[in-house]
């Protein structure tokens, strides 16, 4: 490796490694079977729970918290490790009180929340008792150009009045969600970048309606899901403003480059693991008087795949590294580039597995299918990959000029 | 046009587009929200059977069949044009009876049927009264290499027992489905090309086994599916065999080609639909400071698409125009090769106009997900690229040296 | 074949065919070597000139030509095939006297050349007895955007006076090389598209100064070369203006469709051979235990090329097609996408052969790295990919909405 | 930096970096102008040695060379970042006496040579007073598989007798080139990998007959250049055997390491230095009404560059450090990995700037036409992907299975 893990993210590594194998796997098929078998795919499947019983135990918790008295302290390029492995498998997140959107909220509101909101939303999503959503993207505009964003929030009193039509806020169908940020204009007149907040929104406030489930490639995602939430004439105290109004970017920009690690990285993980499915299935099936893992096509496939796989890697904890050594700004091409790289690389991967797996690869008797879906919608999230390289072009050209 | 349209075709081609326009789609929305409503969705829309009635009242029916006196007698080049038009809306083919697989099997009763069997299934499935499966892939082996296929149908006195594992069996879960074509081994001991039959199985006979629906990337395809069926011992009558003992592989050669045109063809027209909805799109939206339509990278994807399309589609109206003229064996490579275009080229522009339309793009608020599923699934169905590439390299080769 | 030949083109190219095994293959070598043998990289090889007797005499001349008193009155898709032929010989084109820019320069001749301009350069390049230049692009600007061309063309009196810089005049350093075709401004003022005017510059005026010679990838295209010609206060009759002042553009637009299907098709033609290299080469050489045409690997690679070669082939004739039923003009975004279709495939194709060759493949003891130097040169006559892009996707964008 | 550069490495960084600036970029031209002025080419051109004594008085000498005694002692991982600033320059890894194939060819001698063989061909290589070159690959067979290799070097007596034939064998046109490594077989009968040995033919030794000049893509790569050599009969004493017989298979695996670092160091420096050129170029030409750097597409273009670069490099340099931490042999699969990563990479950067520059850029006016030559041999040398990628899925499944 070029550079060492802390002594802490090796041990961590190792005892999520164990963990993975004995716990995790194991059970990806039993939490299928639950959320089939019940009636309601809106509830969290008991398996989850009790998963997450004994991750905490094993002091595998809120590992992705660079704060040390709240999360482990782990630096960017640490935590990039253990994403990866938490990747491997759809379930693994959560168990580990890791996953998105709540790890960015929580983030958020360990660096902006006042104590009064720390107390109130922090404290239950660290102990991964409710779940969260981040309201961001509108239905009405390209959402890649933030200044786009139409969302009202307006003050009246001691209150502010919420007017917003959402979409794509994951986690918004789970039960034990409570708690939603949302992203809006306090003042339309204000300089671009100071136009927008973030405001905390309880889920139980009169006018949030969760308008409609959105799928993803024909998956539900169920227990979690995507929702169109529809924020009418919402009324929440003036206390729940986040950092302060006008400063919506400068939260996101904030939340920006380690979620976008940790997106990266659990693709990366994806990738590995559809790899090992492929090497596996290729070296189990024949055609034509041979194995499939004897062919060359099929070696080729393999090995475009690990070149593939350890270039975004090395430029996943690259950007971690920069982030931690010089801070979110002076990464900032970093930060768009994996954003690129990533997923791309994931798409090329899964979609390799898939065609090797034939028929069995589009169903859902493997994870392929799932997983490249996931992929496609990470390179659309936060902006298609034209907004990004537009940036990485601006920077570079900026540099160079 | 390189050649023109016969004028029977010419003007089928214009009633159909019409058509397109005033029943199809318009009605899409209406079959999809009928078919959330319904409370089974293996139930059939009862708008497909409304719209069924219109296009056979316009003789827009059975336009596939080359056959001039069970079908409309048109040449393969001239039918891709119209498949090409049906390909554009999901709910298209089946509402001129020109859906797979009852194409495929309606074509091979036409020329390899008895008169009993036409009698009892070609009839009413030219009515489109009943649907059909065919069973040939089959989940244990690689099913690219058709040697490879293991289910077993045994002569017993006056009938045939079979004994098959398939799946992938497209249109199983319909309610109206009453006959499989099945493939399998009659011999194992032949030479390797005569070792496989195809016969015909009424659903309902005993031992037939709809075991359970296969997704594809989530989507259910409802209400026909695609399914894995069990046949254990089977039992049906000696005259139920196709053509004769051993000569599975050569019905399964006949089918084939047309088979290959047809899916292509509605390929190419899902490719143009997407394309349509990519430039609408990017000009109803704005970012950073202008439409996306109006955006060098923009215009660059959609004339990317533009070539792609128009390649693939002149590839495949050539390979139909070569199995016209010379027929399909002379047609191999033609055909080998728009199996890889054709998709390829699909998944291309679709990607393109997902990426356009961003989080939109992977939701069913518009088919483009869904497109893209069918043309990824195109991809596998008859075998990988890396089968296709195979048999053209093999008689490239034959010919150069 | 989608469309037939007429039977004059079938004939030509069954003469055409055998010319070229008998004299054309069998000469490369003789030409190469008289070329090396010679003190002089700037004469002509002897073999050139006997062997365009030998076509002369066979009828094989000036096939290009649709003119039918000038030439042989063959359409653009009839020529096609013809052009495909010679394109794979880099000696062949000139052998028929069907050699750009020769050619574009004697359709413009044909088309627009008063009697006394037709005697005095028409008639000599069709005997093959001179040569000609075709001076447009500019060393100081972007010259695919060709409003920014800035060379001058004033009237003077009975006279023009040319102050013009141009590179890429192919051709300038042969020998035989004895006049110009100029596009430069008459008129700085006039609409965008009236202000350049194309003109006839012997090549013995005083002031035209062949500047210097302009390799390609290393190579010095001996004997005809591309030159650097600086036109220095140049004074030709005024009767040597072409069609009118300010109609430059009219007669670049009518020469571009002919002469991109003309490129398109010898790029064509050398990605044929080049693939036909790679499979004799591929059957010749062992590694691995195996002949490299038995690898699975290669044969993908045969296929892809032959996949992408019927492709760009049919687009072509397609292209060249709409332009003899509907004319150029309709025929526009066909003529753009050939130009990026036909050396972007040929560069692939050839590329792998190289990749086969192994380093015999970069060097001169086979003509694949010529090939692909030439192709890749192609992609960047008449503006790079761009450029053809943004015209398709205009033409597509105005169609659509 | 993921991994800090040692601080005798930083240090002669910054020099390097100056001397770049200081003596070699603007020396480029003058060396051209020399080489072109003088009678042969084949003679070097004065610039050279002036600058290899600058060099060396600023300590910038030999820098490649692991070895503390002999130089610098640099790590892998250190000296690739300098091999990178160094390849930016076609003439400056001589000037710093760390150019192909001398550096090879060095490190031999000094792990394998003897006390006389190093005080008669290591002295003067190190002090760039002569030069040398490697014979491994043969015309008659497939290289890449190194079984193939069909030379023989037969002991007789106290000598040994050298019959092959070679080619590319770098530098051998160089006047002042006097010594050889050869590669052949000793024992056709030995088990594979103990066949071949290594030994050292002085070039004016009676046999050695330097047959012809082997051009790449039209360039000839003077004063250097690449050849034929047909060894005939050549006797050398047995004492120039390097190591022992039999062992030409390790010692050619001992410097392969090292070696393809400084290869895809040198590329990466070249795409770096080809982005350069691309940005500002860009910066200086418009089209259709904008600055060529303004367009979205160009600047897609800029950031897919910056991307693939970064991914390469940090590919490269993981496996530098790989070779240093764990030895060759452990890293062989990253030494696979960047053969194909950074050629690959360097094509499409420079590629994409010879699209920029239109036909600016297939000529001699930049070195972009040249570079691309490289990296395309480059592609070629040691193997194509092909070879590697093989190698690679070797070790994936190994390890996965």
């Amino acid at each position: 490796m070029l550079k060492e893990l802390s002594s802490q993210a090796q041990h961590l590594r190792e005892e999520l490694l164990d963990f993975m194998e004995e716990n995790v796997y194991p059970n990806e098929s039993v939490f299928e079977e639950q959320l089939k078998a019940q009636e309601d795919r809106w509830q969290v499947p008991p398996i989850m729970e009790e998963l997450k019983v004994k991750a905490k135990a094993k002091g595998l918790w809120n590992l992705f918290l660079p704060d040390e008295e709240y999360g482990k302290g782990l630096s960017n390029y640490d935590y990039a490790h253990l994403c990866e492995i938490m990747g491997r498998s759809p379930i693994a997140p959560e168990i580990f009180n890791c996953n998105a959107p709540d790890t960015g909220n929580m983030e958020v509101l360990v660096k902006y929340g006042t104590e009064e909101q720390k107390k109130k939303w922090l404290e239950p999503l660290l102990k991964g008792e409710i779940r969260s959503v981040f309201s961001m993207t509108e239905p009405d505009v390209a959402s890649s150009d933030a200044t786009n964003i139409q969302s009202s929030i307006e003050r009246d009193g001691d209150e502010y009045v919420i007017n917003a039509k959402k979409w794509w806020s994951t986690g918004a169908l789970d039960p034990r969600c409570q708690i939603a940020i949302v992203m809006g204009k306090t003042d339309p007149h204000a300089e671009k970048h100071k136009q927008q907040s973030m405001i905390l929104v309880p889920f139980d406030t009169p006018g949030v309606e969760v308008k409609r489930h959105l799928p993803v490639f024909g998956y539900d995602h169920a227990p979690h899901g995507h929702a169109e939430i529809h924020y009418n004439n919402v009324r929440v105290p003036a206390s729940n403003m986040l950092l302060g109004e006008g400063r919506g970017f400068e939260i996101a920009q904030g939340r920006l480059g380690p979620g976008r690690i940790h997106h990266c990285m659990r693709a990366i993980g994806k990738a590995e693991r559809a790899l090992e499915f492929l090497v596996k299935r290729a070296n189990s099936r024949e055609a034509f008087h041979s194995k499939l893992v004897d062919k060359g096509v099929v070696r080729a496939q393999i090995a475009e795949s690990r070149l593939e796989i350890e270039q975004a890697r090395l430029l996943t904890l690259h950007a971690a590294n920069k982030i931690d050594q010089e801070g979110a700004k002076a990464a900032r091409k970093e930060i768009a580039m994996i954003k690129i790289a990533a997923p791309r690389m994931a798409l090329n991967v899964i979609d390799r597995a898939i065609e090797i797996f034939g028929a069995a690869g589009v169903s859902d008797d493997f994870p392929l299918a799932a997983y490249w879906a996931d992929a496609r919608t990470l390179r659309i999230v936060d902006g298609p990959d034209q907004v990004h390289l537009r940036d990485i072009a601006k920077l570079e050209i900026r540099e160079q000029l």
